[in-house]
């Protein structure tokens, strides 16, 4: 019947990203476009989610020296330096775990960031601008982090 | 024809919320989840937008502590403490309402959250992670607001 | 068959932008509800993408001397005045173009606002809140800008 929609993609992928540094840029622009290129996305978006209260997805510029800026920045705005009732746990009684992490600082710059942000697909591939690359950014690593892919438009 | 085309879904809904406090975190979470159950989508994705614009939207984990944190966070980047043009009555002359509000600080702290978040949504649920709630975060209550809900995907 | 599958709306648009000044908030309202109108999308979505990684979409209100404010705001967030390595043309060698302009605080701040936005579209408008207009925000320019637009839903 109508040439779009016997050809709607609606698919969803998991990446699993692990982190090594507390702070961390991961450039996960090589593993979106793979998913893009996987699920046969001609025309439409792509939803990127974090699955993490201390991590954001950031869209910037790869340049090493901008990263370093970008780090001393949001540690600048957010400081780690105490004072994070989340982190006192004689106070503190909601969702602790045994090996509970002094993270107050990194849930604030996280909020600063976004937790999913969208990408249009043009032509089968991510339409980024010359500059734009997808970063998962950790402020509480290193660990496992999960990133939540949505593809929806057409084939 | 396509076992996709003929099940897709897009809804929109609006969540009426309450505020009472100045600055207020409200988990929207569980009305969210009920948007997603009442629209039957299995696969997809879930947007959500404030209608306002001394609100945002923030995905991040309900500790109530760390709910301190993040207010003190937002009250110490973007101080309440004068010196906003917006709110100097006797220059400004465009959109001034008969009860307007001194909110200059809430407009700069909303800047920093989103409009609008999406979520995924897999086997019929909000696809977030273990510590993850979604916020409308208000910033200039108590006043009543609006959270619009759009639901796309696949029945 | 389904109502809804013949009438699914795809469609991507560019919008071209030229900034004039260093900073600068361009109300895009008017180009996304002509975009909204012109693919006759009834409902579903926008999303509205920046191409450019020292620019950032901000939905908020389009009131002169909050404009001011937020500018302000943001530049006594992440100021200019020197201590970026990205400027430091001495130790940079990634993406260094032949006229590099000194924009790493320009960079900063845009990593403070979003890189996209959803919008609904409810019967065949942008669904926005009666003080919300839809901004591209200018860090570094005047330069020409683009926009990517995405709008999905139904006829």
């Amino acid at each position: 019947m109508s040439p779009t929609a016997s050809a709607s993609v609606i698919e969803r992928r998991v990446l699993s990203v692990d982190t090594q540094r507390p702070v961390e840029f991961v450039d996960i622009t090589p593993l979106l476009s793979q998913a893009v290129r996987a699920a046969g996305l001609l025309t439409g978006l792509t939803m990127v989610q974090t699955r993490h209260t201390t991590t954001g997805v950031l869209i910037n510029e790869n340049e090493p020296l901008l990263l370093t800026d970008l780090e001393a920045f949001f540690a600048r705005v957010a400081t780690a330096a105490g004072g994070y009732a989340h982190d006192d746990f004689c106070r503190r009684t909601v969702n602790l775990t045994p090996h509970e992490r002094t993270n107050g600082s990194a849930h604030c710059r996280a909020a600063l960031l976004r937790t999913s942000e969208c990408v249009a697909v043009v032509n089968g591939a991510l339409d980024l601008g010359r500059w734009q690359r997808v970063f998962l950014v950790e402020f509480d690593g290193g660990q496992r982090r999960e990133v939540s892919v949505t593809l929806m438009g057409e084939r």
